[in-house]
């Protein structure tokens, strides 16, 4: 399985994936400044990636400071922490991450300095460690909807290399491997940014999975020749009501796999589900630069002066949705507000292949 | 309005399509070998344009032949029918330009070779002229369904650059425009070759139309938004039980139309209409080279070795579809193969906005 990053005895090392497909190049980062570099010019993207690049980040560069006190230590790690913060402003996972990092820090302010810089990589190293683990949990419960010889669709990216490993829509495949079950997947090329076509077509392909690269167009018209049998994506942000945000075109596969009854999964870290707002619609959706649409890797396509719409991401009302796969289960997604009460009960959620 | 094909007094005036939307270059054709070419490398493409474009080189080549008798001048015009027939082998406009010619001829064949040679140029404008006033009553009998404000949705190119002039998905527009109607256009910019980018945008802006360029990935979220009041595609084969084979992702409007409960309209020449196959099902689906979805602009966007599939048809079956038009009325898909009948009352047929 490809890694997106690792903690390397002097470095972090991170896969240049503005390269991908056709460079395979690692970045080894020895201090937090490289760090965000990679980060701010997205050679390294995913909600669990970045989170992981940035604690590491800090851990690296912790280890260069020089400071006799736990105050002089932590005054010296805050313009570190500011930094890698400013990187994607939007990012949770890094804002998550440094959060953490400084609640370690608090609870162990007794410590001498070089303990604590030893604490801080052991904790970055278990951010990575406990991102697999979450994937790999969703991996078991989402591979029971894989039966032997199905073929999968996926849009976009949400594989190893968004995450610390297995990623989350991947997790289920890998898992559904690793169990001896055949398995084909096909990838949505996903315009505009291409993340199917370069990034999820290059991992699988790693890992050695049969993969088939295919237009967006086209999804619709292979569901109905029966030559796909269920659809797992990933989530940028899943809410209250079980209404899913992901990359724009989500929403088209979920509408096409309802209309062909095909089953349609959505793989989502519990740390993705917002139970902070009730419902899809009250999701903004970013909208991002017209040049991702009207150039392809630097070409202009369209004419001088058209204009364009281009929404990053788009909401998948719940209604569409079969189940929504965490690492604690997979549930229906009118059930998943109950995730955020105590004392629920957790196997009677559950729903089964 | 932009023109794909126009008879000039010495060459036919043929728009290189390959070069759009950033380079707007003609190229002069003074000979049938100088068509054959642009229509084989695919200056000049759509069904309806290409049998222009056939029927204009043929009596071009004409004016040039010296022959004394009926027999040596048609002798001398068939090498020139068999190098146009070759160029796109498939392409049943040139073949019915060429026998539309080859009937002209026979019907006059006691004609001087000088009268045939204006009888070529006249049947080869009447030609050009007919598609026009077709795509133009595709466009009054579709322009009823457009109200004022009105949003477009359009899939591919069925514009004027297929076609004579006015196109037909873009007849509805441009005569609704005509009449006064205010009228927005969004184009899917149609992966994997892009004419929706490239072709519909350029031309529509030429005509001085509002349009704005999406992926296709965006059509859905943008139909939930509210921003699409109806779609309107071209088609390459409709068929007798109303299914609609047109450019791949097609059937994914349709079934989004459907979802978000808009109309979704076929413009379709009688021509187009194949009332020999039964359904849909029964249309073969030619697979395209994988260099279509692989490279953009000739640049590589997936991994080495990668499976593609490359269908360059969907078929929409005829429950998605709120009309055909074609230039005799709209009608509803159930009743397309009552226009194979004679004596049929077309005005009870129609249906109206």
């Amino acid at each position: 399985m490809v890694k997106a990053v690792q903690w390397k005895e002097d470095c972090v090392r991170i896969l240049d994936q503005s390269r991908l497909p056709h460079e395979v190049t690692y970045i080894d980062c020895t201090d937090y400044l490289m760090v965000a570099e990679t980060i701010k010019t997205l050679k390294i993207r995913g909600a669990p990636a970045i989170g992981i690049a940035a604690a590491m980040g800090l851990a690296r560069t912790a280890q260069d400071i020089e400071a006799s006190s736990y105050e002089d230590f932590v005054k010296a790690l805050k313009p570190v922490m500011d930094t890698l913060l400013q990187t994607r402003p939007t990012a949770v996972n890094i804002k998550w991450a440094m959060q953490r990092m400084t609640r370690l820090l608090q609870k162990n302010r007794d410590e001498t300095v070089e303990r604590l810089k030893e604490l801080l990589i052991e904790e970055a190293k278990a951010i990575l460690e406990e991102d697999i683990e979450v994937n790999r949990a969703i991996g078991v419960w989402g591979a029971q909807f894989i039966r032997d010889g199905d073929t999968v669709l996926t849009h976009c990216n949400a594989g190893a290399l968004a995450t610390g490993g297995y990623g989350t829509a991947t997790a289920p495949i890998l898992v559904a491997l690793e169990q001896g079950k055949k398995v084909r997947v096909i990838a949505d090329e996903t315009r505009p940014v291409l993340q199917g076509a370069r990034l999820t077509a290059w991992e699988l392909m790693q890992a050695g999975v049969d993969v088939t690269v295919i237009t967006d167009n086209s999804a619709g018209a292979l569901m109905r020749r029966g030559e796909i049998d269920l659809c797992i994506v990933g989530t940028d942000r899943t809410v209250r009501n079980g209404d899913v945000a992901n990359k724009i075109g989500t929403y088209m596969v979920a509408v096409l796999a309802k209309e062909n009854g095909l089953p349609f999964y959505v793989a989502a870290p519990l740390s993705s589900i917002d139970f902070s707002i009730p419902s899809g619609e009250m999701i903004p959706i970013e909208e991002r630069s017209e040049e991702e649409v009207t150039h392809i890797s630097g070409k202009q396509i369209t004419p001088d002066g058209v204009k364009v719409i281009n929404l990053a991401f788009d909401v998948t009302p719940a209604r569409y949705v079969t189940a929504i796969i965490t690492e604690k289960g997979a549930f229906r997604p009118k059930d998943i507000k109950k995730l955020a009460s105590e004392g629920i009960n957790l196997e009677e959620l559950r729903i089964k292949a």
